[in-house]
Parts: structure tokens; sequence; C-alpha cells
């Protein structure tokens, strides 16, 4: 625990957020949706954005996507929230105000942010294009502390400023609100597709079918993939055979896994404790199952002979760089691909995390940011 | 379990084997050591051999790698156990006799055979050299069911016959005791760090210093790779060097490991239950982790954020195709690579089991097959 996080939290109750309902009154910065705790629901939350700098993007939100991920750390599932937390990473508005040093974008641009708003941008593995990896550590868009000690606040706001190099340009074409989940669901399904180079007539399985499986199936078709959808929920089935999957498993048969077989690739975008080895044991050899979502509670142990039987792969992946953020943007802008959402006003979020608890959604919850304004 | 077992096993006592001591008079095949059940000592044995077929190979044999499935197969670990059971899968030997459509060995050629001695030879998978995977199922040396139904049985006998495909040649320069653990513990550490393509200046990490550890560093430093070696015992450390490697972690205390960073490939050779974590932890991103032991019980859960968090991977190996066991033996004789090795008489194998439980050898065991005409 920094020191930071000590005294913020002493003071925050009287500094920075408002009690409910907001109180426009007390404003000191954007209008947000904020947890103040683990346990109990979102409310409104105003806080002090930075000024923009010299080299900082100013974005009015247009629309943020509602990720899994928010769910596990506003429960801080994962051990290090910090409250209050202002989630949202997959962020899409437009440019309102540029700093003198930004080249990239001009006011009036319309752009998106991810999962990170900073890197070092010098050590090997940012310059190979590997940002999120970034070897001094990589900021993420919330629940982070920046490097003046401020915890990072992420899109579920009506504003955000963030350095020229982590905002990345929207394709014109992609109605905006549907593309926002592009920046976290879209990039983390799309990234390990195309590192393990998925490619025409390749067997490959997604398991899981919320925002990040629904991106898999639409990029997977596109590049020509025979794609099994691995589900949990029947009344998923009808679903995923319109966004386009060749196969469905429904899991609640555990035997409908088994009866796949020789499948090069999955991708599990499932974030709840599930056993791995069924799948592993779909895999021909050679093949790789990647994991891109993390439980509160590890998987069950991973049998070996799965994996040295086939010479088979248990990898994750982690989102992706920011120039392959901006190229599968513009593949989406190519081939007209976008998430399947439910809009939501923001007064809503409560609601929405209780559905997604549930698996009652079906593609992903986006906030329509509008709606702070209210 | 087939009929045969069934049958076979209750004929067995009367038509297979002798009774201790070994009475030559009942001789009806190969003087061997089998394993009678999973708890008592090795003993003598004899058993029918088929004759040699017109595409078979007859070896008299004269050392036999000790691996350690043998071990794990004499115990019934892995639950597959069929006794009386003749291990040995590291076979090194002189032609004896070649039937009339051999073409690729002559009587007198010093030749060896590995863990496999069948396959289909048609799949996709034989074809592409990774018989190991044959998607009809590959013929293992000993302790699996041939297409005759007869119970395969391994090196620990002085002699064996094997279709020409199964047979490899062993360079003339070799030891041959000491090129026998070339044919498993070889193979099994030589195939990764080639398919993972380990090269001048990368940074790898060695876990286990068995037969296929010890192997595992010999051909790292040939290949000009920077090897860590992790180590249980602390008394293995000057070995470890005396072999090769660059730097050891005694693991015994876990700090040792944690100090360890940025590895960009791991071969695991230990096949004993240990937590894998830390040594994800120690590999950068892209990095790699390979297992080639199985232990009796899984390993505990794997941590995803370890591999999501630098796209790493855990895998495993076996063996190796045919064609690539020869080429790491035209490898070994080109730069004179061979094991380190305890020669010891079959009479003392159950000694030997004792001492690779206490993991107290340096190398590995190599039964020296003449002792069985004693």
């Amino acid at each position: 625990m920094l020191p930071y996080d000590a005294v913020a939290r002493a003071l925050l109750p009287f500094v920075f957020y408002t009690s409910h309902p907001h109180n426009p009154a007390n404003d000191r910065g954007p209008r947000a949706f904020a947890a103040f705790d683990a346990t109990t629901p979102l409310g409104p939350f105003t806080f002090p954005r930075r000024a923009v700098g010299s080299n900082d993007v100013k974005i009015d939100i247009k629309f943020c996507g509602v990720c899994s991920s928010d769910l596990h750390k506003v429960g801080n599932e994962w051990k290090n929230s910090k409250y209050p937390m202002v989630p949202g990473h997959e962020i899409v508005g437009v440019v309102e105000a540029v700093g003198p040093d930004v080249t990239k974008f001009k006011v009036g641009d319309t752009v998106g942010v991810g999962c990170l708003v900073d890197s070092c941008l010098t050590c090997g593995t940012c310059n190979s294009g590997l940002e999120q990896f970034c070897e001094k550590g990589a900021l993420l868009t919330y629940n982070a502390v920046d490097k003046e000690g401020v915890v990072t606040k992420g899109g579920y706001s009506d504003h955000i400023v963030v350095r020229q190099e982590f905002d990345v340009r929207i394709p014109d074409n992609l109605p905006l609100a549907a593309a926002a989940p592009l920046l976290c669901a879209g990039i983390t399904s799309y990234s390990p597709l195309r590192h393990w180079n998925v490619q025409p007539g390749d067997k490959i399985g997604v398991v899981g079918l919320g925002g990040l499986g629904g991106m898999a199936v639409k990029f997977a078709m596109v590049f020509g993939a025979h794609v099994t959808v691995f589900t949990t929920t029947s009344s998923k089935v009808e679903f995923a055979k319109k966004i386009g999957a060749d196969d469905v498993a429904v899991t609640s048969d555990p035997a409908s896994i088994g009866a796949v077989k020789g499948l090069r690739f999955i991708l599990d975008t499932a974030s709840v404790c599930h056993d791995l080895n069924p799948y592993i044991n779909t895999l021909k050899h050679d093949g790789t199952m990647v994991l891109v979502g993390a439980p509160e509670n590890p998987h069950p142990p991973v049998i070996p002979f799965g994996l040295i039987f086939g010479r088979r792969s248990l990898t994750g992946s982690a989102i992706g760089g920011i120039a392959e953020t901006q190229e599968m943007l513009d593949f989406c802008g190519k081939h007209n691909i976008v998430s399947e959402i439910e809009l939501i006003p923001t007064q809503d979020i409560n609601k929405a995390y209780d559905r997604m608890r549930q698996n009652a959604i079906e593609g992903r919850f986006v906030i329509d940011n509008a709606s702070l304004k209210q």
C-alpha cells in the first residue's frame, strides 16, 4: 500500500466525491460513476482530471463498454482494488482539446482509449509493439497508480485526458457505440488469433460467448476458420449461430466437449474457474489453448500428459499493443466488424452487473455517457 | 482390460516366466529382468520374442539405459502397468539378423531402439515425422499391446526384434554404453530445444539434473545458450558446472528461483510433483516452459495471470520422431556428446531404482546386458 493510498482514502470522502444523488455544485471535474467499496452499488462521483499537457488529448467520452474485468475489479477479486474506482477501458469519444505537441489527432477526431494509458515507450518490449508488457510496467486505464501517484480513473466518466501515443483512431464507418468494445474485447481476441496465425480452414474453438467470445467468432469468420463455440448456456446456441459459429457445444453436458476433436487453436474467454483439461484434449498435436480471462480462483490442475502427448500448449494473452490495436480497428473498419451490444444509461450499471453475473447478456453492455450529463 | 490380459495373467506363471533363480532349462527366449507386480523387486524372467519377419531387425542388446519412467511404470504410478513387465527403452546393440526385405541395416551394424517400436506410418502425423503422436496410436517399446495382442517387452533383455523403420544407427565414434541414454533422455531433451529453436545467446533454464537434465545442458551448450540449472540437490551443483551449466539455482531455497529473470525457455525434466508458477514467472514475454516429466500426481494449479501477462506458454514434449532421433544421434556423433553414466549389471537394478528414488545418481544408470548371460 502506497502512502498516497492511505492519505487519499482518508481525504476522499471530503475532497473528491459527492454524496448521492449527484450535486453539480460540488463538481471538481468530470461526472462519473464509481465503486466506493467491493460490495455496495456504484454511484455518482466527481473527481479532478489532470490539465491537458503538451502531449495530451482530451476526449469527450461518448460511449464506454462494460468489461467483465470491471466486475472483477469492482469486487476486489484480484485483491488490488483501489476505491473510489471509476471503471471502464473501452472508451470512444471525440477529441475536445489537444496539447501543443500533439500531431496525431485534432479537435473533432473520433478516437478510442483501451486498457493502457502510458508505458515507458523506450524498453525493448515497448519498442517491439508490446506496450502491455512494458518492462517498467504499463499504466492501466483505471485502478492503477500513475507516476504522479494518482490512481487512474476510467471511462465511466464524461471525459478523459490521455497522452497521444495511447489514443487510437476509430474508423468513420463504424457505429460508435458498438465500436467501444473493440478497445478491449476486440483487441484481446484479435491479437491471439493473429499471433497464433489462425488461417482459412483451421478448426478452432472459442470458450465462452460474452463480449470477447463474440468478437473472437466474428474475427475468426473473416479469417476463414471453422469455429466451434463452447458455452455453458444452451440459450446462447442461437446467438452463436447468428454471429457465425459453425458448431456449438453446450458444456453443461461435459460429453459435448469430448466429442470435439482435432482443434488447432482454442481461445478461452471464460473468466470463471473451470477445468481446462477436457479442452486441452480436443487439441491436435502442436495445438494451442490461450487463456484471456482470469478467474478469482485458479482453474483445477492441468494434467501434464495432456500437454506432453501432442506437444500441446497452454498459454495466455493480454490485450495487444497500441499499433496492433490500431491495426485491429482498421481491420474492423474494412470488414464492418463491431460488437453486439446492449446500450444502457450509466444509472443502470448495477443492474447490468447483475445480469453479467448471471451470464444473461448476449454481447456487451455499453454505457451511453450522455446519461452522465442528465 | 483386454481379454488377452486376463488369459495371459492366468497362464503366465506356467508358460512364460521362470521362478527365481533363473533356470536355463526353462528358456523359451531372451533372458530378461522383469517386474512381476508393483512392489516386489525385479527378477530374472524369460519369454518368447517373435520370429524375425521379412521387415524385422533382430538386435543383440549390449546396453540399456534406465529411465525414470521405468520406475513410474514398474510402480504402476500411471495406472496402466501390465505384469510381468520387462522395462527398458534406451536400447543399443548389434544387428544379429535381418529379414529379407530389410534395406536400412545389415548384420553387424550398431543400432539403437528408443521408446517406439511401431506406428501406422501412413497418417498425416506419422508422415510429418511425429510417429510418437501417430493418429492411430504409436506402439511403445514396453508395456503396450501390439497388433497381435502381445504386450511389448523392452531392453532389460538380451535381444529384441523391431521393424527396420524403428531402428536407428549409432555413430561409430560414440562409446556404446554412454550412447544408450540418447535413445530416450537424449531425444526427449534434444527435440524441444530444437522445436523451440534455442539459439546462441538465449537464456534458458533446465529443471532437474537427472538423465534428461544432463543431456539438455550438454545440447544447450553446443547450441550456444546460457543455461541456468534448477536442482533441489545442493550436492549436484559441482556436477552441473562440470557438464557445462552457466548458473545453478538450488531450489531448496525457493528465493533462488525468484532471483532468476528473463528466461526465454525452460525445459522441466522433473517427474515429481512441484509448483510450476515460480518457474513460469522467470520467463520473459513469449517465453516457453516445456514439461517432459510426468509426475504421479498433477502439479499444483497454474495461475492464469502468469501466462496472460507476458503471453507465456506452458507446454510439453514427448521424445521425438524417428528421423529426428537419427538427426540427434548424428549430431551427438559430430559433437561427441554422450550421457554421463554409471554402468551396472542387471542384477543391481533394484539397488539402482532405490538410488534413483533418493535422487542419488549423477547422470544415468545403464545396464550392461552381458550380465544377463551370466
